[in-house]
């Protein structure tokens, strides 16, 4: 049995990420937010955790960024993305222009305002904890309108008024597969490595950090700052970097990085959901080490 | 008469910066978010908007930031910093135990949920709007305990439980003023610049821009990446700098950034709320621009 704990109610687009990573004999374990989910794995509560890093519209899931940097014992394995497009939902035989509540995700409503506007004039956002809480409330009669993953009108018995809605019809999000730290994984040719690093609080250190990444070409395909709560006006740089560990460029990059930072955290290497555009490292380093190593 | 758009209703922390900036014979008009906040500004039908920019637990206000960077036509022209600690209120003879229903802002959440664990152990997160709309919650029986500034319980007339409240003691929020663009303002010796900009997208160019920065020891002293939301894997990245456009540094690596962008977008110089740790540029600067001008 593979005990996999995730963002809940059933019915969130997390669910429908846990499905994609087809797990062995999945045993899914709703919790209240992304921390609670990989702190099933730090306590060895739960194999694996799912949840959400990155919105192609709204940047960073930071409660999940916070949460794999602030303690150490998690290790990403793998990754999926979801299009993100809402179904609109009532109770049965309710109309979309009477509704008055509408319960979304903040997140969510972002990506449906424009849409809800224009077809349903007079519902007001209330904010909801998840989308799939927000399907219940519309359930439960505390709303009356919700915009949630169509399963979720499927699991309450709701009526969907209108599928695949997106303001933005390039929404996407990404999820990661999260265990228990320290199973070193093979290199596929097409990976992606995580890192979290804080660099001395002094001037020009980020920069001299990422250009041991430039230097030997190694991209990056994400940059985000976080406040380390510890201090004031000091930073974490939680970086997405385009290879492997394995990969000769990757690792001499972050050896150098190492050497720079002041707290670094390896948060592993995986294969990429799709190809990257720009594949790090030059094609001949292979030739170029083989060189090296005949010397000596 | 100078008019004001904030985020309301009164009794946010927004409306307590809108006070800190003491503009002469001022009127407030509570809006729903940032953005609308700005393009009130931009429709001319508001001198400024007051807007919190960053906060030192949640990192940057990314409803903020995405404002200011999707249109022209704004600039920035000043900053505030709060000390954000929340005071705890029900309605008048009502206890912290017996709270079951618990509104606050999801930011303002973060900073008080340890504290309403231990004191209101059965009042459960239902998030609002803003602090302001929790504690309207509470007056209209919506909820039974709001975290929000003690403004709110005085126009409310609610009970105030405790003082002070915030998890981590050093959570400060930032909040900046914006007004129409155009107005070019004094150098003080210690300003920050804003600029929103976009790199080609190929590996490297993001660090050949930071190092146009770094080159001339200019300081950035915050830097996020936003998705551009018109096309996935594109980025716009949001800099702060230390130092003023009319220092010698700063011009010229403004003017370098320029040549490397797709896209850039001047956001203000202004004065800093404290002292930069570390001032930009070399204080032989205008000694060595004084030699290059005497040969020409």
């Amino acid at each position: 049995m593979t005990t996999i704990a995730y963002l809940g109610p059933a019915g969130t687009f997390t669910e429908q990420a846990v499905w994609n990573f087809d797990l062995p004999d999945p045993h899914l374990v709703p919790v209240d937010s992304p921390a609670e989910a990989l702190n099933e794995v730090r306590a060895g509560r739960a194999d694996y955790a799912v949840v959400a890093v990155e919105n192609s519209v709204d940047g960073a899931v930071t409660a999940t960024t916070d949460a794999l940097a602030e303690a150490p014992g998690v290790q990403i394995y793998g990754e999926t993305e979801l299009e993100i497009a809402f179904a609109i939902m009532t109770r049965p035989g309710a109309s979309l222009v009477d509704a008055t509540r509408f319960a979304t995700h903040p997140v969510a409503y972002q990506q449906v305002k424009r849409w809800m506007a224009e077809h349903a004039p007079n519902a007001t956002f209330h904010p909801a904890t998840s989308n799939g809480a927000a399907a219940q409330l519309v359930a439960e009669g505390e709303a009356d309108v919700a915009a949630a993953p169509e399963r979720a009108a499927e699991l309450l018995g709701l009526k969907v008024h209108a599928r695949g809605v997106a303001d933005l019809s390039t929404a996407r999000t990404r999820f990661v597969l999260v265990g228990a730290s320290g199973t070193p994984t093979p290199r596929t040719g097409n990976d992606r490595t995580s890192i979290v690093f804080q660099t001395p609080n002094e001037p020009g250190t980020l920069v001299a950090a990422l250009q041991e990444f430039a230097f030997r070409g190694v991209h990056l395909s994400r940059i985000e700052s976080r406040p380390t709560r510890k201090e004031p006006n000091t930073y974490s740089f939680h970086v997405d970097i385009v290879g492997h560990i394995d990969d000769t460029a990757v690792a001499e990059a972050l050896r150098a990085v190492y050497l720079r930072s002041s707290q670094i955290t390896y948060l592993g290497s995986w294969p990429c959901a799709q190809q990257a555009t720009w594949p790090s490292g030059n094609p001949r380093l292979a030739e170029a080490q083989a060189w090296v190593d005949g010397l000596r």
